[in-house]
């Protein structure tokens, strides 16, 4: 294993180190705890909590400013965060107006941010959630009941942060970021898997001409393997299933998001782009917004994942809200 | 090779088009043309033209828009763009204020730009030049007389740009970009070597536990391999060139950027971070800005650059001020 690190013990507090380093006037991390925070502190208004394994950079501490997040827990590498991680964020943040938890669908997540959020209860603080799970992939699978939440997560940061900040009331923030997650849809692939620092060796191996469909953001292998074809073809056969949702039809308005999985050159995503609009201009679906790059990724794995939202209104007004935070300081 | 990418002789196309489709708002291409324009039109301000040979996204098309680059020409992969192309982005984005040509160190970019500028000034248009030799790592290389031009680039275009767009006139923009040039420092490695798609295979072999040190970002190799140690370490290695420069002292301010190559993992790069904001806290040299991802990348090589810029009033005010491009929207 070759991996620009130090000790593998000491990766996820180094890197929150060398975050906060890289943008003090975004981030601060809550002393002794894996979890950043707004650099202001608390403000009046609803908050905003998530995390999950690391791994996912920019993901989630990235995400952590004006516009989007509160405080993001990081857990060791593809590992949840401990409840009590996850209580010191929600105790941090905490405003007065209550705080939501932006959960992943995943079994370890799901099941540490509802004990930390019971704790918090515990200690009168108002605290909903929400679950993502918008990878088409797969119904289950090694970590998960149900599907599998990734990169539409980021959506989710971005607009129902965009909501709180226009003060919406917790239940508000939170039906807001129920609808995005009722309309976003992900899928991915890799054309070469991730090597978990603590395990040493690739999370499931490929041949030379070999491509994985369907993967999820953690090593998992995804549904199938097949030959690798052209990018337009991938391309075809994620946006083929995440359509298939029927949720996205002619004369609607969508996002796009073309996330890169940690490895994959930006050229390569942006001719992945090419032919997602050509395809979604050919349905007659009018992309409102597009991102292209490394939102939601899975350490050194390479490969995309293709995210299609939904938008009304109400979203596309606070889609197109300003944010700034490490990651994207505008949308 | 396995690449997300339809035809190899359509890369360089379908990329552009990507990008134009994902950022409309910013920039447009060039109809008939490997140029990315600002999708507002020329103004009437002095106007920046960079560019070089692609695989280097998000240079840079990326850095198309206000405060930044005017226009941006796309070699195919590695390989510098042709005159004539040069010379279509200058006439596009004149403004009748000039147009001042940023361009990296080497001998077929140098001599193509040079090129277009002669043409260029033969329909009397102003342009000017100049020329980014930041990597220490060698003094003459594969495709350079002189030091070779990397990611200390991407701080003359927003410094400069910012310069431009302040109303200086092309004399001073110049000025202010050779100030850039002057203190701005950059020294690269790899850890795993890039894949050009024309040739289908990695542009060097590094054995399991090796990486190569002072790499340019055309797959040439570095000065020398050397077994992995940690990321401390070979940060302590490059920095310890780039100081020996002695432009960097206690009591300056600096703007930091430590960049991936493409296929580097974001948590590693924060990893380095750290280290690079320890050393220099440690030299008691200050970091007024510090930019931590892919911004002049070379395809899919994983390994990471760190550049210094030392600055002073006129140079900090130029780097904060705003910025509106696709690969940063605010600095």
């Amino acid at each position: 294993m070759k991996k620009l690190i130090n000790q593998v013990d000491n990766i996820v507090s180094e890197m929150l180190d060398g975050m906060t380093a890289a943008f003090p006037q975004y981030v601060k991390r809550l002393e002794g705890f894996e979890v950043l925070v707004r650099a202001s502190g608390p403000s009046s208004k609803v908050a905003l909590v998530s995390g999950g394994g690391s791994g996912h950079e920019p993901s989630h501490g990235g995400f952590v400013g004006k516009g989007m997040l509160d405080g993001a827990v990081a857990g060791e590498v593809f590992t949840s965060p401990t409840p009590d991680q996850v209580f010191e964020a929600v105790k941090a943040v905490n405003g007065g107006k209550g705080v939501l938890l932006v959960i992943k669908n995943y079994t370890g997540d799901v099941m540490n941010f509802e004990m930390a959020a019971d704790m918090a209860r515990d200690e009168n603080i108002e605290v909903e959630q929400v679950i993502v799970a918008d990878d088409v992939a797969v119904e289950n699978s090694t970590w998960t009941t149900g599907r599998r939440g990734i990169a539409g997560t980021v959506f989710v940061h971005k607009i129902a942060g965009a909501a709180a900040e226009a003060g919406l009331n917790l239940a508000d923030v939170k039906r807001v970021a129920e609808k995005v997650i009722a309309n976003v849809r992900s899928m991915g692939m890799a054309v070469n898997p991730c090597t978990v620092p603590a395990a040493g060796k690739k999370s499931f191996e490929l041949a030379d001409d070999e491509v994985e469909i369907g993967i999820g953001i953690h090593g998992e292998p995804g549904t199938h393997r097949e030959k690798i074809s052209s990018v337009n073809d991938i391309a075809d056969k994620l946006l083929a299933k995440i359509l298939a949702e029927g949720i996205y039809a002619a004369g609607d308005e969508v996002a796009v998001m073309v996330n890169g999985m940690g490895g994959t050159p930006l050229m390569e995503l942006c001719v992945a782009n090419k032919h997602v609009k050509d395809v979604l201009d050919g349905k007659g679906i009018k992309i409102a917004k597009t991102l292209v790059g490394n939102y939601m990724t899975s350490l050194d794995m390479e490969g995309f994942s293709i995210t299609l939202l939904k938008l009304d209104d109400e979203l596309k007004k606070f889609l197109a809200a300003p944010a700034d935070t490490p990651a994207f300081v505008q949308f």
